[in-house]
């Protein structure tokens, strides 16, 4: 009697601690915003396999990098990328500082606000308004104009801050690569100065691990004797591409154990990423969800896009190395934080 | 009589402890390599006010970055540099592969070993030997040729590895800074690439925080199909001069809180650092200690060199801006981590 009543209790104390660690197991998932799945599992997978001591693929602390790009994988970047329409929409302040601008092209048609004319402008045309929007002045001014210029812009679909659109998913997929002892990075065709801006509070990357295309700068001395930097019109590196490698040595001098983008530029990122020893996660978002972001492929007959195209022929790639595809539609519970 | 005794026994565990907390200062002297005087009170007064967290001057962590030239500055650069010296020694290996350099100028004159006549080669000749040491293999590769050389090179001097030949109180600065939330960076006139093979093990600064003189590379595949980066004769920023903020701006993106160099290829980075709010720390080694180093200004009434010089002019300058100067002879009670 005496040793049965013991056994229960021990039976009973040890059902109560696991249904505990079971709750703690679940309290502590740390991608509630996606759905059990392949991707999810992928993640999961490769976090347990670079960070258990005893493992054959356990990866030094020091050595754990993981790039992110950003347009299409950490935030909207339709129907347009953010930092395009920062440029547009600087020129109208542009021209009152230098009214010359007003009568010359592209700078008319952009003044004018007729947007098909403006969707029309050929590429040369639109690198002159980066250029007249993105360099000339001082490094610190071109901080507080885009700091400026978030605090007011709002994205015409929903209403609200660009920074308010990043994807809840992959800000989750950020902390836990961090709490695991990850270095986050951003490695983002977009300028490297203009994703500093906000790359801190938006994502919780500082400026040091934002690696863009990067433009050069040109020390010099203000008229009380100060030095400061001015943007440079002369481009260092077009981190786009072969770029996102080059630029990942040039800036981490490390490769990365893992990576994320959602189109052909990310590519050679994530073929650079793929080609080290051990565990390597490699991972594509597919923006397959019309109704609560947008859907474009081509890949997997979704409607073609001109921004952030994902073709077939990158889709097939990605089964070939064993990428995994993360489908927003499937895989993600939700998307915004601020949905309910 | 009670009360008297209570009051003794308080009195005597305060003692103790009061002892007991003396002895742990002692122990903790985080800089026990410098003499007192003005340069170790510059640094202990830098990092309490930029750390006591209600003071004035706080700066939140994420905002600590200390910068540190290396070249005289983290390590011995007399008589030559010693990437210099590595390109040099790496000519005959060279030739070996390519058997064509070995009728053609200035590879002939460095295979001679005539060191009068390599020590006279022009700028022009020299760069041709950093272009082809340096130049025109994988990243891989290059990363494996500089770590054999430093595993077997010795400074003819000291008869040890060059990585034994940092100077004990700055690396004392570098774990100081590192213990108060600074990030420590390395911000170098020689090879990004060629610092970082050893700047981790050597000096506890990852691949990440060394901004050097930077060259591009280019992504291509190999046979196997595998990719790689190939180190091309591109020189993307001569990170010296206005080159040193231009590439801090480039890898960092913030302005240091502290910058620490010994010649005037660090001049921009001082004053770009001491440009910003609240408490900056500016220092400058002189190397007047030719017993324990080398003697070279030629500040100071110090004998002229063209490595590494400190002019009178820079002496000046310091004085002006509140730079403070490091004398190894006054201020360092020892210099390497190998003296007794």
């Amino acid at each position: 009697m005496k040793t049965t009543h013991a056994k229960n209790l021990v039976a009973a104390a040890l059902a109560a601690a696991l249904a505990f660690t079971a709750n703690i197991a679940q309290a502590q998932d740390p991608l509630p915003s996606w759905n059990d799945g392949a991707a999810k599992q992928a993640i999961v997978d490769f976090v347990r396999a670079t960070t258990e001591t005893a493992g054959a693929k356990f990866v030094p602390p020091e050595e754990r990098i993981a790039t992110f790009d950003q347009d299409g994988t950490l935030w909207v970047s339709h129907p347009m990328y953010s930092q395009v329409t920062y440029c547009l929409e600087r020129v109208p302040a542009l021209a009152e500082k230098k009214p010359e601008l007003k009568k010359v092209e592209p700078f008319k048609t952009v003044l004018s606000g007729n947007r098909e004319a403006i969707a029309k402008l050929p590429m040369k045309d639109l690198e002159k308004i980066l250029v007249a929007t993105l360099t000339g002045m001082s490094t610190d001014e071109f901080q507080a104009e885009v700091k400026q210029w978030l605090a007011e812009a709002k994205d015409p679909r929903w209403k609200k801050p660009y920074t308010e659109l990043t994807y809840q998913p992959m800000q989750e997929v950020l902390k836990y690569l961090r709490a695991n002892g990850f270095k986050t990075y951003i490695v983002t065709g977009g300028g490297q100065d203009f994703v500093r801006v906000y790359a801190e509070q938006t994502y919780g990357i500082p400026p040091e691990q934002v690696v863009g295309t990067m433009g050069g700068t040109k020390y010099g001395y203000g008229k009380d004797g100060k030095p400061f930097l001015t943007k440079e019109p002369k481009l260092l590196l077009n981190d786009n591409n072969a770029g996102k490698p080059e630029g990942i040595h040039l800036m981490i001098g490390r490769r990365p154990y893992a990576a994320f983008g959602n189109s052909p530029g990310d590519q050679q990122m994530l073929e650079y990423t793929k080609a080290g020893d051990g565990a390597r996660l490699c991972m594509l978002v597919l923006h397959d969800d019309a109704k609560r972001e947008y859907a474009y492929g081509p890949a997997q007959g979704l409607p073609d896009t001109k921004v952030g195209t994902f073709p077939q022929a990158l889709y097939d790639n990605a089964k070939k190395n064993g990428w995994t595809v993360i489908s927003m539609k499937d895989d993600w519970k939700r998307i915004f934080s601020f949905e309910k």
